[in-house]
């Protein structure tokens, strides 16, 4: 769908999330040039390993054990009533978490207890301590109303985020347990999810993360990196098309410690899925690579559940796909397998009758010491785990240490010093040339500098230039190369970057569309926002010069939409400098009025700056003194006119009362950019109309 | 994820696409109380039945004549050679166009075009001289960037919208042949495309429109609703999501009379499809429970296509996917089966080179004289099939009079006279009830008198308050039902209802989710807006007011969003007589000031109405003469007081320089509502101490 505008400044924009805690994160700055703290990973572990044995020759022993020989497993001998009770413990943490607040999902947490306790008990390897210790697995909660299911375990597995009081405010005020998990509120939870499908996406990313680094920094003789990604996803997930497509990459790419479990509790909020939802999924999982098993007893059959899990990882080429069938709401006698149990707390009745169903004699957010006691190990074996990679690390280090420094880099987030520097520079000389070429220019200067600059388009990148001219392609088999190919799949990318942003604070994805089709990735783009993912958006074709292609590839809506945005730092640059310097904020470009009082004041963006530079030459002919951009528009110059080829939505507020905003408030055209330009009126003479008026 | 807001007004708000050209069409004005114009259909043709004949008889007979038998067909035993050359001269009409515009996208139509032809010359069903003739069999080209050719198919099918002066001016300012098929532009083409996958989705809703038409006003001895959806789409829609949304539910619905052919041509802009889609599309589409045929010689297999087609006809049960293998730009010596064909113009050399290939010694833009009186025919056949279904519709409407006349409104979009005043009122003694419960009550009313409405919900019926209570579920076997189930698909269901929308002008399709969720469906709510697709979106729970589910759940920027985007009407009613009468705008809702000088103007919307409405009793007590929200702002009063729980960004447009703008520029929390509300400012308090502070 490319074509080349006539005109060659602007159509490259880039966009990025920054904080919306400035003082209390670190990752707003990343790409700021000032140093940076360390975040995680590599620091000194107090705790000692012994801890770990002492803790799981405490358990009791019955004659009901079981041997989960089927995983890998951090204790595999446990006792099966024990496992059921912890398995209520989760269930009962849910319930009356929700029904304090009121409000919440009791459902899924009640129906997929059983997976989630194997995965954080048996199967997962974490520091609890040290939520951000690098070489963990993650685990991702796709069907993020669910969250209660993750509280309980993170609160169960010993993390400081989750005590019993923050489960007891669950859903309130400046809590750190929201209605739906934030990445940004409560460590332990790796991603931002809730809005359907988007999660399934993020461990994609996660999953490429793992894939590329293990493939750079691995050695025969140490796998310094090497973890799984888990994710839990509900028929909501599926159903959402940004799962099909980052499922497709996921497979493409061989994502083979990508493990998904599917909760295959055939309940959505209008009901049972045969409403809307019979598709085949594990034929269509199937159709796009993966790997299926199917749990057929989610609710009971943990051996079951151990075994697939297991079978999944000797899978080493594809993600793993496990259909756990279970009962929303298991549990509870009258509310169970009805979307009843979804949204909305049991009331005090169900709980109780749920209680007895399940013997549960406990008061409300008991945690039984016998399960308090199993689940306490956790937190000296994950000490265990992460001394044991940093001793890792240390002869890794000794051996490769450039490697090693790399790795570090993209551990901690601390760039290296002067990185900036390697940004070209251009002068007035510098022949002009489209921002999208000179974007590509910055991005490939910036790989050389920052080790963890990795990216893609959407099928675009010979358009929105976005290759990096000494890499290959991210692929199945070559995962230690940085040009990732997203293929049409605008969400999915964006998702999935989301993911890689927030495997590792050094880890700095970009990627790239036309800026028309943010339309297809916006909800991915916000989550970018909200959860503090720094990926860079580069957005190409960014008005009407695209020309051709016509009104459905002109962006007209969309710089006014991203403004109204919180959190994304959103940049429109007009030459060389400004996409270098994008992130130096606004500056005068000419001025040649010698007081503060200038007669008007031009404004301009992109494209448009070349126009209002061209108004502001004719209009100094005349004997006008004015700047034609400034930082500070100076309150007592109310001739004020802007230009940008995008809806004049919002820019009352820069041209004030007395201004005048030129632009286009309505749909674009097909025709050759420049006679859309005239035909529209954003150009020279309309400024210099606009200006006379005004001033 | 619904959960109920402490508050009771608001958070239901209506946006529907209006027209761009008001003057020009109807469909803006098609839910304002005024009687419409007739629009298409049930006219008067002046062709007769006889010259279909007379032209078919005019063929050349070779010794190469095929019989075609797979098919029903107008014409079954046309010349190889000569369906050949009208193949060729699709592809040259499309070469011609391209290298003339130096701009656009020939490899499609050179691979598509064998099927393109056998399509528009042998099995569908239409009208060229009437495009709107009800009962045409409807095309949709997923792939719209490769819309010349369905120019060059209009064009020979006799299409007054592309005349051969429009082929020339294809791509140019004004133009009917814009570079991607508009609606609104060209009749003959059905959809907006261009955006990928999009077109598929469109392809979905028109074939449901089909499918419930059909079960409502088919009588057994009167099939007076029977045509086929036909729909090409390429390895790029296969890629985007919305693609696979809507794919799974046409199966579910059973949409047998759905017949998409995917250009397997391995070609996307990056290159082979091997470096980003390598995943089995049949088995998934088997999974999404379609047939599907594989036609491995797409290029010149003519017959392998028949009897493709005439398979999926006897398929009625279910959707079919003609997998069609061809090459990109066919008949290129040096481009075909490369990106280098997709988006550009071949040159001058190479369209030489492809003319000396396959045999072409014409003009630019020539049509031989043999295929020229070939194509002839269409004109009186089309013509014919109009005369007979205008029989048969004279013939239904003696013996089904009302539903002749319920079907007429619909083909017409007539709506009923007075239907507006089904609508229900309020009075200030009727309770306080949130707007989402007062939109149900309206969707209900109208339902009662306007045949054409339906739609539903992405899964959040219960909580958007969709359901239509005297009706079932548009499924399967229930399809003359009007509840439509999408399941979580936002942007499938966005897409559908524009298919809906766009099948027969009275056919008002509403879709509904949480306002946050636009974000999935943007680009279709876009497509919306740009062709003019009367849908109705119903989005609920629209800021803080959801409380608990936190941010992800809280649209703050979505308002600002829409507002910048042309050609949507949103409107966020506050209470009973708002939802109702939406369609009036704004008016003064409370008003002490006896002149035109009130002290102060206060502006709210939705829910913070009730906020501004108490802070205005308060400041009147102390004296200040006041509206509440005024349809025209006069200028002299500049002291304006705006509260809106969502982004500033726009409202100084209202409030001016002066003025003060209350609202959200950060994302929200996770907290019952009212709490946000007070911590966000979104008080009565901050109304009046801001009123002060301007006045």
């Amino acid at each position: 769908m490319a074509s080349t505008s006539s005109l060659t400044l602007s159509q490259a924009l880039l966009a990025r999330a920054v904080s919306h805690h400035a003082t209390e994160h670190f990752r707003d700055s990343r790409l700021s040039p000032v140093s940076l703290p360390t975040f995680s990973g590599l620091k000194s572990i107090t705790y000692t390993a012994t801890r770990a044995t002492t803790a799981t020759n405490c358990r009791r022993v019955s004659s009901r054990q079981v041997r989960a020989a089927a995983v890998e497993t951090l204790d595999a001998t446990t006792d099966t009533s024990l496992v059921e009770k912890s398995i209520n413990t989760i269930r009962f943490l849910a319930i009356d978490a929700v029904e304090k607040a009121n409000s919440g999902h009791p459902g899924l947490p009640m129906g997929c207890a059983p997976m989630g306790h194997i995965l954080y008990d048996e199967v997962m390897r974490y520091n609890p301590k040290n939520p951000y210790w690098f070489n963990r697995d993650r685990f991702v909660l796709s069907a993020g109303h669910g969250c209660m299911l993750q509280y309980a375990l993170l609160h169960l597995a010993g993390y400081d985020s989750v005590k019993e009081e923050d489960l007891k405010s669950f859903r309130q005020w400046e809590s750190r347990t929201p209605g739906h998990p934030e990445n940004f509120e409560t460590p332990g939870v790796e991603v931002t999810t809730g809005p359907l499908g988007q999660g399934i996406a993020n461990a994609v990313g996660l999953a490429l993360a793992e894939k590329h680094l293990a493939a750079r920094y691995n050695k025969p003789d140490s796998e310094i990196v090497d973890h799984y990604t888990y994710v839990i996803l509900g028929d909501g997930c599926q159903m959402e098309g940004i799962s099909n497509e980052a499922c497709s990459l996921a497979s493409h790419w061989g994502l083979g410690k990508l493990i998904a479990f599917y909760d295959d509790n055939h309940i959505s909020i209008d009901g049972d899925t045969e409403i809307a939802f019979t598709e085949d999924v594990d034929k269509r999982f199937e159709g796009l690579g993966w790997h299926v098993i199917w749990v057929k007893n989610g609710n009971t059959g943990y051996d079951e559940i151990r075994a697939a899990i297991k079978e999944a990882k000797a899978v080493k080429d594809k993600p793993t796909l496990i259909k756990v069938t279970t009962t929303i709401g298991y549990g509870s006698p009258n509310k169970s397998n009805s979307y009843s149990v979804h949204g909305s707390a049991l009331g005090a009745k169900e709980v109780d009758a749920t209680r007895q169903n399940l013997g549960w004699p406990y008061e409300p957010f008991h945690v039984p010491d016998d399960v308090k006691q199993h689940w306490s190990r956790h937190t000296p074996a994950g000490a265990t785990f992460e001394a044991e990679w940093n001793a890792k690390f240390a002869e890794y280090e000794k051996k490769y240490s450039e490697e090693a420094a790399e790795l570090k880099s993209i551990i901690n987030g601390v760039l290296p010093a002067g990185w900036e520097k390697a940004l070209p520079t251009y002068t007035p000389e510098s022949p002009a040339d489209a921002t999208r070429n000179l974007s590509q220019q910055n991005l490939n200067a910036l790989a050389k500098v920052l080790p963890g600059l990795l990216g893609g388009s959407a099928d675009l990148a010979s358009s929105n230039m976005t290759l990096l001219k000494m890499f290959g392609d991210f692929q199945k088999d070559t995962p230690e190369e940085r040009n990732v190919r997203f293929g049409v799949r605008e969400h999915g990318m964006g998702a999935i970057c989301n993911g890689i942003a927030l495997h590792s604070p050094g880890l700095i994805p970009y990627c790239a569309t036309f800026f028309v089709f943010t339309d297809y990735m916006r909800a991915a783009i916000r989550i970018s926002a909200l959860s503090e993912a720094g990926v860079i958006y580069v957005m190409t074709h960014d008005s009407i010069g695209l020309g051709e292609d016509g009104p459905t590839h002109q962006p007209i809506e969309h710089l006014a939409s991203f403004r109204a945005m919180p959190n994304i730092l959103m940049l429109r640059p007009a030459d060389g400098n400004e996409t270098a310097g994008a992130y130096k904020g606004g500056y005068i470009i000419s001025d040649n009025s010698s007081s503060n009082k200038p007669d008007v004041i031009l404004i301009g963006t992109g494209s448009e700056l070349e126009i209002a530079a061209k108004a502001a030459e004719e209009l100094r002919k005349e004997g006008k003194a004015m700047p034609t951009r400034k930082v500070v528009l100076p309150a007592a110059v109310e001739a004020r006119v802007s230009i940008e080829a995008g809806s004049t939505f919002g820019w009352e507020k820069i041209v004030g009362d007395k201004g005048k905003a030129i632009g286009i408030d309505r749909f674009g055209a097909s025709a050759p950019a420049g006679k859309i330009y005239k035909e529209f009126g954003i150009t020279a003479e309309a400024v210099i109309a606009a200006a006379k008026e005004v001033s």
